[in-house]
């Protein structure tokens, strides 16, 4: 019998990534098509995947989404900046179109769950994904479940401590002073200037970057209480003089209130992403898996 | 056939509450015994169990305390003040001496179980409970589960920010500005001065408790994406005024970011403890339960 393939959908707000692979995280074919309105969209998609067998898709979706099954709007975009978008049933859609299985979850918690199906947290329970780009999204998985709730977490938005004098604007339009706000590439690249966008030059901006970069996981870690942190997006991994630095002051933000195994080896518990930017894809084929599981 | 007995141990850091009661949360009888050493202790709890038939013991242990049934640790208190009590394998000495199985969690989550099967958040599966009194504890429940993973949360200590001229100092011995340390009982006190000590009598005071209060909510919102937050203890239990105050400002601090029914419910969203005290007791009967269940 040939090997049963798995769609995968990272569905992000300036590209749909589809691709095709099998349960054991071996990716076999993937294209990518420009995000527009939903109707231009669902033929693209549809489209790709018509001929290729699939057995069942994972879909990880920018947000917000419904993605808790107890939830009447399930599988549907929320209230989204993207108007056309706002209140699309994509996974139902999606669903009616190819006809199997479909998981859907957050484009954070798909690629948190890459990490722990294939990756850097292979084999552990409780883990958080953080990426640090254009804004800062938190996937989360506890005891082996990726954390829905009501909504989905929002953690990039959890408010942090200013530095003294750090009066740059957020560039969150809810928040004066949430992660995303001060920490994201868009703050960053405020704070760096018109003339320089390489954060390594500039070691006052690197430090606060770092402190900042600090008190979201000193949130996490009092929250979650994590067996390990994966921290990529554009900003740390462009940026390799960042890890250590949060690694340190992550620990002195803590302050010695917690006394664990996992904090004593503070480099194999803060750590960068392992999968060459597929963790999005590789967690939405185990979306697709256990979605095909869940139906049999 | 007489219905099953369970025991429950509510673990203080000053006495031990023993309970039996039914799996539907009947309580049927109590004894309450000060917290000596582990070796003085122990007896009394036995003591009070030995005839008492229970099939299972559901534990709900101050901490820090090894709740993950995959730490080698499982069932020991941890590094506490208490010295008497480090590393001393609770559950372990219980299972032993009773013959009967055991669950355990932290106090906190115990009173979250107990909210959950039994009282304001029966039926839901993603909830937290919030202990305000002589520190700020947080119970967490996740897709049905309790919140473990690498220990257990400890998400009194998040950091929030002071009020501009909020100089009082912090009373937790790690962190200058953690919401325990500027919210919790002792700190209410020290803002109010020695002449009161009843927070409703300062409105400034009381205004700058529920900011407080506020930005650990919003926090946890964010990051928990709870479907209802109960709010406890001695604190908010002896302040009326604060409830409706905490849940304004809850909202402000997300300043619309969030937007999902239970936020537009924020009253029922937002609520007090319902079960009398009992929420520990009876989170520890379930616990009990599972343990039992488990066993079979």
């Amino acid at each position: 019998m040939a090997e049963q393939l798995i769609g995968a959908i990272e569905a992000g707000g300036t590209k749909m990534v589809c691709a095709v692979g099998t349960a054991d995280g071996k990716v076999l074919d993937r294209a990518s098509y420009p995000t527009r309105t939903p109707e231009e969209t669902l033929p693209d998609l549809v489209g790709y995947f018509k001929d290729k067998d699939i057995v069942a898709l994972g879909l990880a979706a920018f947000g917000p989404v419904a993605v808790n099954p107890s939830d009447p709007r399930f599988g549907r975009i929320l209230n989204t900046p993207k108007i056309a978008w706002q209140n699309y049933d994509f996974m139902g859609e999606l669903k009616r179109a190819l006809n199997v299985p479909v998981g859907i979850d957050t484009d954070v918690n798909g690629a948190c769950l890459g990490e722990i199906t294939f990756g850097a947290a292979h084999g552990l329970t409780d883990v958080i994904y953080i990426t640090v780009g254009t804004g800062i999204g938190v996937g989360v998985c506890i005891g082996g479940q990726m954390l829905h709730g009501m909504l989905h977490p929002e953690a990039g938005h959890v408010a942090v401590q200013r530095a003294e004098g750090d009066t740059v604007p957020s560039t969150c339009h809810c928040h004066d002073s949430c992660f995303e706000g001060v920490a994201a590439g868009p703050a960053v690249q405020l704070r760096l200037g018109e003339d320089n966008n390489i954060l390594s030059n500039d070691p006052a901006v690197l430090e606060q970057e770092a402190d900042y970069l600090a008190q979201g996981l000193a949130t996490y870690v009092l929250c979650y209480s994590p067996q390990r942190i994966i921290l990529g997006g554009g900003v740390p991994d462009h940026t390799p003089e960042l890890m250590p630095l949060v690694r340190k002051k992550t620990l002195e933000k803590l302050n010695g209130y917690l006394s664990t195994p996992e904090l004593d080896n503070i480099d194999t518990y803060i750590v960068a992403p392992s999968l060459d930017g597929n963790q999005g894809v590789l967690g939405s084929i185990e979306l697709g898996r256990r979605a095909l599981e869940a139906a049999c």
